[in-house]
């Protein structure tokens, strides 16, 4: 296969790449500066060979235990419980948590063979013990994520004195009423506060 | 940086990949194995250190005069002139020509201080010298890509026995004529064909 070829392939491999924008993709690094694109892949190596995953809350990091969890400022007395590392960002952006976080790796889905037992779970309650008070569920508003953060409730139940949170449901802020799903302006009445 | 940040920035200098989408990439390198994001870092340094532009049409490849020029079954009387390299895998997949490419290497635009002589203009008259009976003009149906066409036109007007010939313009197949801009109608009216 031609270097071309190869590299569009490749690029047509990550997620939300079709085969056209590969190409794009590989005709814009032939047609940049050859230190651009040895940039880009000397970045994936590093990533590859640097990053593992923190051994307190799972969290991508290229020190173990990660920033967020030897950041001492940060409240140990709420963790906030995460599908993916990639959620930490957009929470991180909020500037409105300044807790830990827990990586639990994915979302229970049994039909795809994923059970407790292949999330972080038995982790995050081994956490638990020391002067947690709060337990702030963020998995994805999905079918999956809403049954993990009921898996993890009933888990949490049996903790005295843990209080377990779940994020508001709501319209999005920016968003229009009118493209607004019914089961998310249903949510919103049911989660309405005065003013 | 941490080696995360830089392959998002890395990410982010793509053309069309915001920083969300960079993080969803950088993301989803980090679950995937090791040994597929080394393949797409092997082969952006391939595509780098092997493709050439063709010395015959500017063609980026691999083999040099490129797999096009070097075809024998492709017909030498015809020469498509593109922008860029990139526009060949597209006339390509149309399956509607067989001849041979020239690569300009972009359009004519002055105010970027990009004129005849930064394009690959000299050498495509050089190859007129041969056999060649038609030109197939088909830089973008752009206002940059218009200028280029009608200088090129100038240029070939002095070659006797030479047609050249413009890409029709008109409603893309598939289109819905409600959303076609009116530039695009009125060109698909004053092309229009007999039944």
């Amino acid at each position: 296969m031609s270097a071309i070829e190869s590299l569009i392939r490749e690029f047509a491999r990550l997620p939300g790449v079709g085969r056209k924008t590969a190409q794009r993709l590989t005709f814009f690094l032939l047609k940049s500066s050859p230190e651009d694109g040895r940039r880009l892949a000397r970045a994936i190596e590093r990533v590859i060979s640097e990053v593992v995953a923190c051994s307190v809350c799972g969290n991508l990091t290229t020190e173990d235990p990660c920033e967020l969890c030897s950041d001492l400022r940060r409240d140990p007395s709420q963790i906030c419980v995460v599908e993916e590392a990639s959620d930490i960002p957009a929470i991180e952006s909020s500037g409105q948590f300044r807790g830990r976080y827990h990586v639990l790796g994915g979302h229970l889905s049994p039909l795809d063979g994923v059970g407790p037992d292949e999330l972080n779970i038995a982790p995050l309650f081994g956490r638990l013990a020391s002067d947690v008070r709060e337990l702030i569920i963020a998995t994805n508003p999905s079918v999956e994520g809403e049954a993990t953060a009921s898996y993890l409730f009933r888990l949490a139940a049996g903790h005295e004195g843990l209080q377990v949170t779940r994020l508001a449901r709501g319209l999005p802020v920016g968003g229009d009423l009118e493209y607004a799903d019914g089961v998310t302006i249903a949510e919103a009445f049911n989660g309405r506060r005065e003013m």
